[in-house]
């Protein structure tokens, strides 16, 4: 995937030619689809960045941000849209589904009118957090990378099939209870501001993944706060992109 | 790099023999010396690990830990020993010296008592920093990721050359003016302790650099402040591994 994505258009216009073939072609129920980048890379998230998840946070005493807020995941944390969660070392296991970037081409001080030139399209990604080890410091990065803590998929629809990225409904559902709910308009700093932001001082990569931040109705921001137990079913889906399924065991 | 240090005690085995025929050796001054890891998987850092940093950090309004603060610098920072610096959108440049810990095998829930047995070997690292985009949110990532802000080297020594990875003296010159210089006698938590704090939630893997945290002595901690200009020399040296120079551009 990274080569494909480094490849460019010319790799893509194969990759759509093959496609339309059809040679080879099998049913997708029958695909056990896997993790659709393994090893970008950067894995970065931005925090606190829908209006409404900033107020349920202010309400646990996290400051309103006066910047934008970026921590990141591992890569080694990635895994499939259908893989299981091992909670590890915390009792604290929470959800936040996030609509993620996938970046396309090196990114340098892009500027925010530029910047959808240098997507290559999105994906799901539930951005699993142990809150116990969020609060051993503000670097969020430890508590957000335990392996198995990064499910993205459960495809990645290039940028050309999302005529607004910022007008997306983001669902959360654990065991079939609907969490969270939101859409996309209600992101705080735009992803056109946030690959400015980033690029100013770092390159951006092809296959970097961005996630753009979570809305309200997290488990730890529910009174009293609801933690993922074992045997848990938690689904993330965003529309026009898809949904993944992730069970905790 | 990330091969033969995957590949163990074998492949280092080989290095060792084909470092011993000395065919095709050439003087080290005629050699540029590149990166020794390009892109590892993760370069993760502690902050406030020295005891004596952390008082200059709290004159400074920084609390003092009270766990283990990782945050981590984007692996596409990474660069050679003798390589510029280039500070981009910052006026507040600002050096670390830090002995970093190179991974060698996979860890996962390692016992402090243990985790010698995962390490590859030291290298020198400067973990430069745009302190005025540190002051942009608390987890630190992006100021210390801007291209060019990841020197390391000159070298890796494996783990069988450094008795005490705990008794090593540090130090940062710039422009020949000494800045740091501190023992690793004085870390807080220990190189042990770091590994058994990591891998209880997140595998590390080989080649992974861990960065140990820097002593007092940073520009920003002086009276009035001293950050790096255009031309400035900054020289890490650490007994046992090394020098690595890189100037601002």
């Amino acid at each position: 995937m990274l080569e494909l994505i480094a490849g460019g258009s010319a790799a893509l216009e194969i990759a759509h030619e093959v496609s339309a073939k059809g040679d080879g072609a099998f049913p997708l129920a029958s695909a056990a689809l896997l993790c659709p980048i393994e090893r970008p890379g950067k894995y970065l998230a931005i925090g606190m960045n829908y209006r409404k998840h900033i107020e349920e946070a202010e309400r646990l005493g996290l400051a309103a941000p006066t910047n934008q807020v970026w921590f990141n995941k591992q890569t080694s944390c990635l895994s499939g849209p259908f893989d299981d969660i091992v909670a590890g070392v915390t009792n604290s296991l929470d959800y936040e589904v996030e609509l993620a970037v996938i970046i396309g081409r090196p990114a340098k001080a892009v500027l925010e009118d530029e910047a959808l030139d240098y997507v290559f399209g999105y994906t799901v990604a539930n951005d699993l957090s142990a809150r116990d080890w969020q609060r051993h410091s503000t670097t969020f990065t430890i508590a957000k990378s335990f392996d198995t803590y990064g499910p993205i998929g459960p495809c990645i629809v290039t940028a050309d099939e999302i005529s607004d990225p910022h007008a997306l409904d983001v669902r959360t559902f654990v065991n079939g209870e609907l969490r969270q709910s939101a859409s996309t308009s209600d992101l705080l700093y735009s992803i056109w501001q946030q690959i400015a932001y980033l690029s100013a001082g770092v390159t951006l990569e092809p296959g970097d993944i961005l996630a753009t931040g979570t809305p309200s109705g997290v488990g730890v921001g529910m009174s009293p706060p609801q933690f993922l137990k074992t045997g848990d079913e938690v689904r993330c889906e965003i529309d026009q992109i898809g949904t993944i399924i992730n069970r905790v065991r």
